[in-house]
């Protein structure tokens, strides 16, 4: 840790923070407090949530009034419980609240989660007060608490754990995400399991009154599961601590950061959403851009982002071809890359002299290659190898996949498709485009190098007949963009990471 | 026709326009000339694709190998048909094409389409002297000819003709389209089909050989059809031309232009694709802006924001209230709202008495009202009406719609659902959301103001559960935006139509 201006820690200070986090993410058991068996209440639909989720553990409900809750057992008290539970979700009445807190320090339970809403959010002194009472419990008792008003937790490996309001399962996988907004939250986790991608943690940070987002970002940077990192961001109360952490984690890891509250607005909700306090957005965004991370306005681009860091690997260069399905949106790809910073070469001797051999005679043999509408569907996997291959190339971005499986759809269910005999053909095509698709992905650890893919079939995708071209590309860690602009501009960041890593060595932090 | 510097046209010259291009998109009879039984060749396809979208008029298809073919008549040549068609597709390999031309206007066909591509795109003077060849049939016989090398015409009313390469099949309504792409004018009608936005005219203009994108646009200013037009535009022959054409057809009508080919790359991928000249993209886009058109970089924001000028009124000032159902998102739309160019105005005091009748005691009071997750859906439409009608707001921004139908998709099909009662719960829950968004929907007409919402859940909205309160805002014509990001900008977009009008009456065209 010789990071000049970035956070250190010491093997022990690590493995505490590993020991104190992996409670709230790898809980054994769960206890729900304020259970309720009102299908209208939070108390209700944690419950459900956490079981819906399938955790794997023990999970416990907690409420005087009842024995048993959706087939969870119900106890009176923390204390009767059959076990000290890992993890304890509060969703209690405000006035409750530090009782429950009392009682979880009392136990010994190592992580709480405070759901419930009403405390330093509140222009109010006295929950205000309220708020430093869960703090000094939770400091004296040496126990975790994420919160209050927040939305919870989830860590899909490896107990399927997804607790508090979250009713999305994105599977397990390397992305990890703070966020200081409970429902922005919910977006990152819906985007996530739409587009098959998988999450190492996450959790909702609430008010923070006693864990900050800098917190759960230094156990991310040491966290084995996490392979990426992002960190949705309203205020900070330590500019210069976030910064330094940002560094020591974006030393190791790729930090994505959204800034939310950007406008005078934007801070003024902020402020009276999550108490936090507001900060200069410039200064802010450059000071995070200096400590190494990537800063998004947009958080579905900061979703795309993120999960390229874990699927992909780094271009190391801006050397980029387009290879098209069609004529215009090869247009609009080569714009895109030119005006998010990138490349876009002339095609390389040999890469003209191999695209010959594999392309029609009328090929327009520039850079974007112009696929020509055709019926060969092996032909982009192999334009994309023969370019991939280059060593005068980085990247490469694929417009339009999925052409055949979401134009079949219309015609498998129509009987002139079976009079026609056009059922086997749709069938035949379906496994060719499928097969191309498969061979493209492959080729991405194949060569080291990234593959872009953009097509508007991804819109119809998940539509009532599902384009299984685009989920399976997105099964296999290509996610499909709907327009090359965003493509463009996630290639561009990557690049800037790899230029970030070549001034700084990966190993520094 | 007094307007500076636009184009002028007479009454009769309008007519003649009118009716010749009503061949072209209302035609009674259509032939398929080049028909094949084939389903690989796109002879087959294109005759399928047009009956496939339902077209009520004549359909015939020409070849001599065959009688009939997918159940459409066919006959040996054009001068057989039992009757003259108004418009004549031609699918034939290029050195058959100038003959099929000349055989239609022998017969007096009104209009043709090349589908054809081998022609001016490429780079080979007998290709450039077939089209010239085309051109000169068509000017001699006063013959509207589209085309050659694109991807054919749509028209949903009044006889659902989709023809050419189109297999999606938007409903009928305002929005008329002409696309220099043919695969870029797919992903448009894509888009307009998933989120039932009506199109009145759609035309794939290719090589431009005998009409240019110039002439489609003063039809779509003289079209009662037509209530706002967007345009794909590569290159143009006579830039002077089209800006004039512009100004002509925006002084009338709201006209979106997005320039494919922006950078070098993107402009000799243009050049190779379509035959189109290349053209500096800065002034290019600067005429474009003083024609009084709106310039949109990207086509998906293209189509929101020429949808909106359909469904939607214009916002007669920047005021903007944001009305959210999540604290994060309140801040992110602020955030949006404010960087678009918009006023996020403190509300102003009668709005605020109202809103303490309707909302819950500890709400905000600030823009943007957060709402505050709660169970009564019902307050997002009278927050919304309250907001709306004061006089000191232009515009309401609604973030969050479809949370009870989204989140209800998990528990509809499941035994615990059934066994705990919830289904008529979700029932009853969905019910008042749909009720909610329709009357959130009725509030445009019934204060004459724009409201434009965004929503996460408009990502699975069209997933294997059908997400009923999206779909529903939608087909009232009130399209869901993924992220407040481009939501704001149509709305900055639209006020600046406004200013535009205010600047020059609207019926100085």
């Amino acid at each position: 840790m010789t990071l000049n201006g970035a956070l250190t820690l010491s093997p022990q200070e690590v493995a505490d923070m590993k020991r104190k986090y992996l409670a709230l993410f790898e809980p054994s058991s769960v206890a729900i407090v304020g259970a309720s068996e009102s299908p209208l209440k939070w108390g209700f639909r944690i419950l459900y949530n956490t079981l819906a989720g399938g955790y794997k553990g023990a999970l416990y409900a907690v409420n005087p009034k009842h024995t048993e809750i959706v087939g969870v057992d119900c106890y009176p008290s923390l204390s009767e419980l059959p076990t000290v539970v890992d993890l304890a979700l509060i969703v209690l009445p405000p006035p409750l609240v530090p009782g429950a807190m009392r009682e979880c320090a009392e136990c010994g339970v190592r992580a709480v989660i405070v759901i419930t809403a009403g405390f330093g959010e509140l222009d109010d002194p006295a929950a205000e007060a309220a708020q430093d009472e869960i703090v000094r419990i939770a400091d004296e008792a040496g126990m975790l608490v994420v919160g209050p008003n927040c939305a919870g937790v989830a860590s899909p490996d490896p107990h399927s754990l997804y607790s508090g309001m979250i009713y999305r399962h994105p599977k397990g996988g390397g992305m990890s995400l703070v966020s200081q907004s409970g429902n922005v939250g919910m977006t990152t986790l819906t985007w996530a399991q739409l587009h098959q991608v998988g999450i190492a943690r996450f959790v909702s940070s609430g008010n923070e009154a006693a864990t900050q987002c800098e917190d759960y970002l230094q156990f991310f940077a040491h966290d084995s599961r996490t392979k990426a990192v992002l960190a949705y961001i309203e205020g900070t109360r330590d500019g210069r601590h976030l910064f330094r952490t940002i560094k020591h984690v974006a030393a190791q890891k790729p930090v994505v950061v959204v800034k939310g509250g950007r406008s005078e607005a934007g801070q003024k909700a902020a402020a009276s959403h999550t108490g936090s306090l507001a900060t200069r957005t410039v200064l802010f965004e450059s000071a995070c851009h200096q400590a190494g991370a990537t800063v998004v306005d947009d958080i579905y681009q900061a979703m795309e982002l993120t999960s390229a860091f874990v699927s992909q690997p780094l271009p190391r260069g801006r050397r980029v071809v387009v290879v098209s399905e069609g004529g215009g949106w090869g247009v609009i790809g080569a714009d895109a890359c030119i005006e998010a910073g990138l490349d876009v070469i002339d095609l390389p001797g040999g890469v003209l002299r191999e695209l010959d051999d594999v392309l029609p005679g009328w090929w327009s043999r520039g850079n974007p290659i112009d696929l020509v509408a055709g019926n060969d569907r092996t032909l982009m996997s192999r334009a994309v190898e023969a370019v991939l291959k280059s060593p005068q190339v980085d990247a490469v971005m694929v417009l339009g996949i999925g052409y055949i499986c979401s134009r079949s759809e219309r015609l498998r269910d129509s009987d002139e498709a079976e009079r026609l005999g056009l059922k086997r053909l749709i069938e035949m095509a379906t496994k060719v485009e499928m097969h191309d698709a498969e061979r493209i992905a492959g080729l991405i650890d194949l060569y080291g190098k990234p593959i872009i893919v953009a097509s508007d079939t991804v819109m119809i995708a998940y539509g009532p007949a599902p384009n299984e071209a685009v989920a399976e590309m997105e099964r296999l860690g290509v996610y499909a963009y709907a327009s090359p602009v965003n493509a463009a501009k996630t290639l561009a960041r990557m690049a800037e990471r790899y230029e970030y890593l070549q001034g700084r060595p990966r190993g520094a932090g």
